[in-house]
């Protein structure tokens, strides 16, 4: 496979319409004024195989998604990926990336992949510069991870989030409900899951944050907006799309914008 | 590659956006429930690599865009895709569509590749019993193709379609405008571009037709209703959409309305 054939891969299905997502915002960050101009891109979603990331941290599944992931890892760099996303923000979890970081470094294959997590702290940090506290809407996998919370810490901030209870009912409303949860019904947005995702931000604000990490890649589909009143809402995976084009050919991405 | 791993293939790209939009669309017309009910699908976009189908249809550029489409289907298939969709009406002009064909054939892997506009005039026979006179919208390449109203002819059907002007007009504004086409700004697709496929609607619609086959993949981007003052909009994206599934699993496949 030549330089002439390197590619953006995406590991989709986790969820399927987040990988759709992602290969739509490099499209969005792309600067194009034709079909030519546009990044060539590879998108493997196999959301039949990729365990949920949120069942599995809670320890009701035993089968770790970390294996389906590096497996699609293999197949986007057989078809010539030099970089990849994975637009899950659960995945990130040290339980399943550790796991999946660990196979391909044994499988010795070159590939770049980036961190969601770590390209949204350092965005945070360049582009809201006055930002101390912080808050994180997630799934209640992610949340009881923590790792957004260990990793804002470590850099400094103050972190707010949701309780128990508040982040179980997100979780559960806005995006698992069978008949208006985002997994379900993503364009568009049902009224009621837009409603559970705001009275998040709501809880939040109260609590004082500058700025919230939408930590779902389902989230940000039901909140497009860049800023409610004041507030940065942080999408991480149009960072990831950023990060992505800009280690592919960075004179190709867009200028950052608060605006939409 | 077992069957086991089987994938729907997109062959994206052409243009980008459509790709995207084909990819979901299938996850709309999905009967799921949660993340693993959805289809395994592969997305190869390289909008870099496929020539402008309109300009080699028109002769300006002599570097036949069924190449690189055959070159797309290969690696579909190496990943284990078992059905393929190319959404892109106009790489569906004989000039094109019989090139990457022949190579296939001549390449004697094994592969479903479905036909969109065969599946959009089946779609219309199947679905629209009542309807005698049809329009279509597109771009200039694909009404000079001329396949659309030949096939749609050789299946009974009166034909209406814009003149060669008024045609232009909608391929230069809708879809090419380097500011406001859809192949530059398609979420949300611009008022302008929209107003410009509009007016197209209203000249078919004083010819008396009562269905319209939006014969460009960004057209619907702009169009998304089934139906306006009683003419039935046809999309072929959604409709090989739906033609996907059904061959790769039936049992998945939503029940067609016409209402969204």
């Amino acid at each position: 496979m030549s330089v002439d054939d390197a590619k953006i891969g995406i590991v989709g299905g986790a969820g399927p319409y987040a990988g759709l997502d992602l290969a739509q915002k490099i499209l969005e960050q792309t600067i194009a004024e034709k079909d030519q101009d546009y990044l060539p891109t590879l998108l493997i979603s196999t959301p039949d195989k990729i365990e949920d990331r949120t069942r599995f941290l809670l320890g009701e599944i035993t089968s770790n998604p970390a294996h389906s992931i590096f497996r699609n890892l293999c197949d986007l760099k057989t078809l010539g990926a030099s970089v990849v996303g994975i637009p899950c923000n659960t995945a990130h979890a040290p339980a399943i990336k550790d796991v999946f970081l660990e196979k391909w470094k044994q499988s010795g294959k070159c590939l770049k992949i980036i961190d969601m997590i770590s390209e949204t702290i350092f965005f945070l940090q360049e582009n809201c510069p006055e930002v101390k506290t912080v808050g994180v809407l997630s799934t209640i996998g992610t949340w009881k991870a923590g790792f957004y919370p260990e990793l804002l810490s470590a850099s400094g901030y103050e972190i707010r989030t949701l309780n128990e209870a508040q982040q179980q009912h997100l979780h559960n409303e806005a995006l698992f409900n069978p008949e208006h949860g985002i997994k379900v019904q993503a364009h568009p947005v049902t009224e009621k899951a837009k409603n559970v995702l705001l009275e998040g931000i709501g809880i939040l604000e109260k609590q004082g944050v500058q700025a919230i990490i939408l930590g779902c890649t389902e989230i940000p589909l039901g909140l497009p907006e860049r800023k409610i009143s004041e507030i940065y809402l942080l999408d991480p995976g149009l960072i990831l799309a950023r990060a992505l084009i800009r280690e592919f050919k960075p004179e190709k991405l867009l200028p950052w914008t608060w605006e939409i």
